[in-house]
């Protein structure tokens, strides 16, 4: 049975599986950003290609390699950009390698390009490199789309109201808490470690940013909210709520028209 | 024991390393290309990772995520641009998201940001991407440095005649040859398939580039030179001459000032 | 007395405030996007350009020229891009005008730059913009700070429940609907026709977006909820809780230094 | 009886505009820019908006949002960057600007989109900006065309004589001098105090520009010639003429061919 | 005795000019444009490096390589960017060559480098190119400054009169005119062929530029006006008027300060 | 008979060379580089440009304008940016220069575009601007095709053992060795000044860069190997083997198709 990774396909059966009728390749894309004292620096970029993987094995996709850096943590929504472990893009890098990416899987003759991200911040930036890529393969008649998504936002009431029986506080401030470090315990036991988890109020956030950023406005573990009720059920639940609702979704949208090789590949770059 | 990849490290033992004297990160460079019917598309991203972490190991280094994806392949070094299987970025990708990255560590304390190449045609973008990136913290008075290097540059002679004892043809022609899939039969055996392997002669290359790219000057394999010769011994043979040729020259380069924490990180994005 | 906004203001006059202790400057940015049919295609301009001004007025700040025009309508909290009324800038122009604008205003002598955001689009590449311009003005030793905000954000919970008495169903609904209605209605009577008002339910908006643009998903009104609701005093407890709230904010924040005029001005420009 | 100003015309009305035959659309650019102790910063702005309606209206024409920042102001045409009152743009920011909002309004219709300059310094980076999108949209077969023109170069011999009874110094030096206090007179009076127009010689400008500014070689009053011969009177001379030239040129210019609605705008964004 | 052109210098020589007080570089910025059936393409380039030789000589500056490719060619000051045999840069080409070559410059240690322009259109593509690296030099603290110029600029009345004894039209019908004409037949008499000027009335051009291009409304010939009035004589008369004049101005603005080696080379780029 | 450069052609005689069947046009690239204290600054940009036209007479090709300027230097392949004597360009203006000029010969009527390069830092920049311009051009239906190749690619083995009698050791340390220097005594020779020749030997390079430069790993005569070897006999003999390779490889690639006039040139700017 071949990988669900692309990395690890062959080029014959990677060709096999890019030009059928409605193929779809997953992007995942995450950050490199400090996520408190009791998980790895790379849980954005872990968690959106687990996911990407969970439900590329539900529909006959493939996930692509992921996007290992993000946007600025801005925070609004993460840590900030100003702490010890985050390393990010400018917006030109991450717009332009989104661009050269779904612009380059669309010529070799995907029909669903999706986009699936694990880091807030990087959502708009994402969206302009694919609303670019996608006008210029429309413009040389290519007939591929592409689909961006955020998984969080694939969170049903019902998983809500089980996963914070207390009251859901918002996805802002879920940068290192329940949420992550559930999926986390589910799917990466080995790089968490709860004993380090800090148990501080959820955090204040402003409804504005400040520049340069202010260090002190933010807790100091890096959380906004404490994991301390992060458990491996919880992450089962979103994991399976997230999965189911990614799916169904894209089982509605998917083009599945027969897909015919791409009779001519155009010249080196197609950007 | 802590990883040798960053991502894995959670943000106290990095800020730790990251701050501590002449601390060193390792960014592996790659790309998703073809790279003929008996070896995965990522081979370029996989082995640049594990020499850096080879590498990393016997000096105390951290390996950075990778960057999956690289620079247009070029029929004089790689299989082309127009195969399927080869998903590539514009320069103008690669190089901001090399700036973006170096500046970054540089911003969190790292002396010495090496970036260690694994897809040729990547060399010159990585290069314009640390320069500016050097020049511009430099202006801001930060005295760390950056080295660039490409593995295969690291095979000494005697070495070069154990693993092509009729001869070697040439660097540019390794693209799915003898060097990758040895490299690939003893890192990730489960990955290759020898018996998918096309014997055929050693790629007759043009002395020049031609726009749009034509197709039937590159052997139909997608390999520039046949890897029936590839065996895990040759891999073990390149694999510890390249690790052990980069670690010396390193060892005599990298600053090794007393690190003490970086007062205060500048605003968000150091670029 | 001297007008609020900065256009109307001759050179010495305006000097006289840039360069005075605490000088704050605010710029409101907008979008020009189709609102339905009962609603000019400038209400995001507008809107932003009053509020800003009455925040000015509270506090002695002078208001900059709008940005008129704004990034891409999206469907899941506008009506899209591709309907006619909505002209919009790629990131590029907006980043890069709202970084030059920014550095502009720094280099002046204005202690304070906040930009007010009127069009949720263009939220992250305003970000981006001013974190440019900040950050490169920081290491030209300016110790000048700005402030993002929507002025959305700022609508405490118990203004909501008096706007919404059956309910608030979310920021991302409100593109043409009672929150957009209601404040045109009380700044600006004459350019809304409640009679042209469509009632039909709130959108029910996909949580991923898809490209190219379904034009089937919006309503075809436009509006992704229904104004029918909206009044004059809607409107006015609205501005009221949005200017006192953002003033009183912005209170607590703003640097205010002895503002000596700058020694020397960057030769041109300061970018 | 509808406005002549795009952004106060509700969707429907300007959809009927847009895909009318002939349809025309007039984007006024001007600066935010000091011009001297008797005029507002905004004088560029104004005046480019106020003459764009007044040929708007003879010509059923609107008239879009304006860009109320301009090109660095320069030495030998304006003040020059270095005055505090001139906030500006970059070029990339200017071109790319222009770029997306003429491309925006042939992808929504219009046959022909002027835009009339009213900042000397803009004049080439809004071609280039105009060159880029009408390319682009021409190779995407829309056949609508761009016309570009600062409103100074329609005074007529005549005209110039009758303002400039002593002789006309050329157009370089009119920055705050008798031709836009003229205008800024007529239209705009309560923003005019002619007691604080300062009589000084004409600048004598260099034929060269130097790096950076020297502000000793620009009059102190920021002012290139004086106001001091500035009249409504003068000022109702030139918009007649003014506007009574672009009028006819544009009207044997304008392509009147019979426009259907657009069938199909192309994804988000036309670039 | 060495050469004038800094191409024809080895580097001990360069280095000895490069870092003596006051040191001058002058840098000739042309186009490659077609200028009539009786000139070569290559007018712009020759003039202006020409002149630049002659500058340089009474001087003591060194010319530095020239800029062959200018900006698109516009009907208002040339022939149009239409016709064959002109061959153009975008704006982004011209303005980072520009930045990167004065930025270069001033690193090696000239105190004053001079853009020397001969092609109308590229003036604010210059302007931008030498303020953006005067003004990031500066903020490293070099005090080196750049100079820009047209050369018909310094054309003087008296002049202007002896060559045009009918009468001036403006600089802007110049294109393949009597100026030019004149100067290549002073210059380059080898490249002029007399017997093919045409004969006809001066190019009535148009107060606006139309995008696309409208072929008809420049002269067939490419020329904005007649060259049959040119001769060696009024070549002569211009090339002492200009070289006389621009080699006076700039004597009276040259920094002369004391030139010490510059110590350390920033790494790299400049830029 | 006519000039094989460009610039001293007059439009139509260009305009039919364009437009005939088969069309060629040259463009050498170089550089504005220190080769040591026998050589002058330009040796890579004349070398490149007297290849050029020898290839050029023997094709009926013409030779466009030079790039005069090139990349950084780099310490691996010429004696390093930071010298004196070195003025460079960035990625991005190289790339952009590269694509106008390809694209603009493309828009013309030529039918093959060959970029000839002189200096080995600027390979993978022309190929990113030529890929951008043909891929574009293609999209438009053009069918012209480019080349890119360096001159010392097409150096015979047997030429190389008359060159070198003593060893060939690699291109990387010919900057201001015996190739450059033999080519320069052959066609520039009093430009070169053979008692100023240091006798050292090659330099030790290492396998990697490192930035900032380091500047005591280069000779400090700034050439990478010594030319005391050179000869005007050597540089005969590659010159007429660069030339006889070029021209035969070109003969058989060149595409001969029926070159009628391009019926209508696209608008302004081809980009």
């Amino acid at each position: 049975m071949t990988s669900v990774y692309l990395e690890e396909l062959d080029a014959p059966t990677y060709a096999a599986i890019a030009t059928s009728p409605g193929s779809t390749v997953i992007v995942p894309t995450g950050a490199t950003e400090q996520h408190g004292p009791h998980m790895p620096l790379g849980v954005d970029a872990m968690l959106s290609r687990d996911i990407a993987a969970a439900v590329a094995q539900t529909m006959g996709a493939v996930v692509a390699p992921s996007f290992s850096y993000g946007y600025k943590s801005q925070p609004r929504s993460g840590g900030g950009n100003h702490r010890i472990g985050t390393t990010s893009l400018s917006a030109t890098a991450l717009m332009a390698g989104t661009d050269d990416v779904v612009a380059s899987f669309m010529a070799q003759g995907f029909k669903n390009v999706i986009v699936l991200n694990g880091h807030f911040e990087n959502y708009q930036f994402l969206y302009e490199g694919i609303d670019k890529a996608t006008t210029r393969m429309r413009a040389n008649d290519l007939s591929a789309r592409a689909i961006l998504l955020s998984y969080w936002d694939f969170v049903d009431e019902d998983t809500l109201s089980q996963v914070f029986p207390e009251g859901f506080l918002g996805w802002d401030i879920e940068h290192g808490g329940v949420l992550e470090t559930s999926l986390m315990l589910l799917l990466h036991p080995q790089l968490v470690n709860m004993t380090r988890v800090v148990n501080h109020p959820p955090a204040s956030l402003t409804p504005y940013d400040i520049f340069p950023e202010d260090p002190s406005r933010t807790p100091e573990s890096g959380c906004l909210s404490s994991a301390v009720d992060a458990t491996v059920e919880r992450g089962q639940l979103l994991l399976d709520a997230i999965t189911t609702a990614i799916s169904r979704s894209l089982d509605s949208e998917l083009v599945a028209v027969s897909g015919s090789p791409v009779p001519e590949l155009v010249q080196g770059s197609p950007c």
